[in-house]
């Protein structure tokens, strides 16, 4: 059994669509119980729409709500009776082994690192975020934890987004790549030259060399380090791209009559192509290195993306990535003491 | 009239695309004379298949050829001969205005400093980019000259973006952003945190503050600021995502009878759109702050991208867009003399 608490307030569509989420996530999975943060009678009246196995879902009652434009640090500082701060309360204490919000970034990566806090041995936890691929899916990591990182922290990303990658979403041996502006060992900024040298030297994980930004997109890599502002580029410039470009073409398809005609067609076809290059069909982003799972969904996260974020936890805890991750730090240490 | 030095050997498509290209701009103007750089015999055979102003174009033997792959410093200082080299040290002696190559941008990059030179007062030329919009075009810089700028570097980016904006691609009051990952002025990493107030300062540009990736698409600044790094990950996950999305819409439009024909009745909006979202209408990308001017186009120009970028040249030089940009810096100078 696990228990996935979720910020029942946070994100564009809350409570109704994460309510509506997280009641189709017990559904799935007898082995899930849900704890549902926030405004009590809120939440209630969602809830009660549905039916839905009452032993696997539970109300917790949090009076604040946590907007997005709020001072992260202030936030969690004040708001003590938040959904974020109550939900990672309840990870702290043990009482809940994961925490899903479509909530304040900010205030999430804070809350995450100043209440969770970090497994020992980890420098910073970063923020990883699935992105997908022609190919499938990636990790990319650091996108928005800490700026202005050193060369041992992008070590520690490459180690855990490889656990990850290899134990929740299955890919066997997963690519390890750094992001660069070049292909060669050579090229690149103080930050990758200094860190490229240490990837090489890891023998646990398949590091594959830098990986130029276009190749991103290809599905050039499974794990896609990087410093935390490159990573927050790289993923807003994706989503903002993509939604650009489906945007302009949508507004071109009713520019004649004979292309409204085609557009009717097409839509079927045009609708799978474009749910293979959505994200949110594979959950949230997890903040790895912290004592418990802390999953950060899209702030315009639907009923879908939550489930998925939520059944997500579940692969986490049963393949026990943070005693993986805490193996693999330790592993390491030992290494450097014992050479 | 205006002398364009063209490097005939430089990009996928050469010499072929590069001739036509070339032809077809003297065509268009009867002010710029082009002077084909590389292998006279190849060259001649391409520029013989078309009747073009003989009094226009003027062949320039190079018998060298600086490939992608090479090691950009080694290249420039080995290969003496070689197109790049030719066309560059043309424009240093005064005998071209302007050099446009597909080739090699490390070898563009180094050479650009090393043999054209910085104009007084420039710290570091720019390497800039059009990336096409919502709305238009915008300017993009730095985008892979020097990795690890200084703050001081990012205002001098902001000025001259700024000027080639307004007077090469006519947009009045240029908006000037930073790239960032947030709106907020407390955001960001060290280098962000310090340039920001800086350009604050600046009277002479209309700074908007930060702008965030995703904005970058909705063409939320007309001159974006940033260092190289990020520069060039912004470039090459655009182009890159903007190809692999067309290319999965494309193969998604062929996978049923139903889309085939739907496809088949959008074909030509689908064209207009995504010519819309095609840099290579606006030429290439200018490096700034040369005492000559230097435009690099993509490696895979055809003969249109070759021929708006000779064009472009024309423009920089009827606007005398180096004189304004060292009256800019002159300025700057002097205010700092005598604040």
């Amino acid at each position: 059994m696990i228990r996935v608490a979720v910020d029942a307030m946070g994100g564009d569509h809350a409570p109704a669509e994460i309510v509506k989420g997280a009641v189709a996530a017990v559904k799935k999975s007898r082995e899930i119980q849900v704890m549902l943060i926030g405004q009590k009678e809120l939440v209630l009246r969602e809830l009660e729409k549905y039916p839905y196995p009452k032993d696997q879902v539970e109300l917790v009652q949090a009076t604040e709500v946590i907007e997005t434009g709020e001072p992260p640090v202030n936030a969690i500082r004040k708001k003590k009776d938040s959904s974020i701060v109550v939900g990672m309360n309840l990870v702290k204490a043990g009482e809940a082994d994961a925490f899903v919000s479509a909530g304040s970034s900010g205030a999430i990566l804070v809350g995450g690192q100043v209440i969770v806090g970090r497994l020992k041995g980890v420098e910073r936890p970063p923020f990883g975020a699935l992105i997908p691929t022609e190919k499938g899916v990636s990790l990319l990591l650091d996108c928005g934890a800490n700026v202005d990182s050193r060369p041992s922290h992008l070590v520690q990303f490459a180690r855990m987004g490889s656990i990850y990658m290899e134990h929740v979403i299955g890919i066997n041996r997963p690519r390890v790549g750094i992001v660069n502006i070049g292909a060669e060992e050579e090229k690149g900024n103080a930050l990758v030259k200094e860190t490229f040298p240490l990837l090489k030297e890891c023998t646990d994980i398949h590091f594959t060399g830098s990986i130029e930004a276009r190749e991103i997109p290809h599905g050039g890599a499974d794990v896609i380090v990087c410093e935390a502002f490159t990573g927050n580029v790289i993923l807003k410039l994706y989503e903002g791209t993509g939604a650009v470009l489906v945007g302009m073409i949508k507004k071109g398809l009713m520019s004649s009559l004979r292309s409204k005609v085609g557009a009717v067609l097409i839509k079927p076809a045009l609708k799978d192509t474009l749910k293979a290059f959505d994200a949110t069909q594979y959950g949230g982003a997890p903040m790895l290195g912290l004592k418990g799972l802390v999953v950060k969904t899209h702030g315009s996260a639907r009923a879908g993306e939550i489930c998925n974020s939520v059944l997500q936890c579940l692969t986490f805890k049963e393949q026990q990535i943070n005693e993986k991750i805490k193996e693999s730090l330790d592993a390491k240490e030992q290494a450097q003491e014992n050479p």
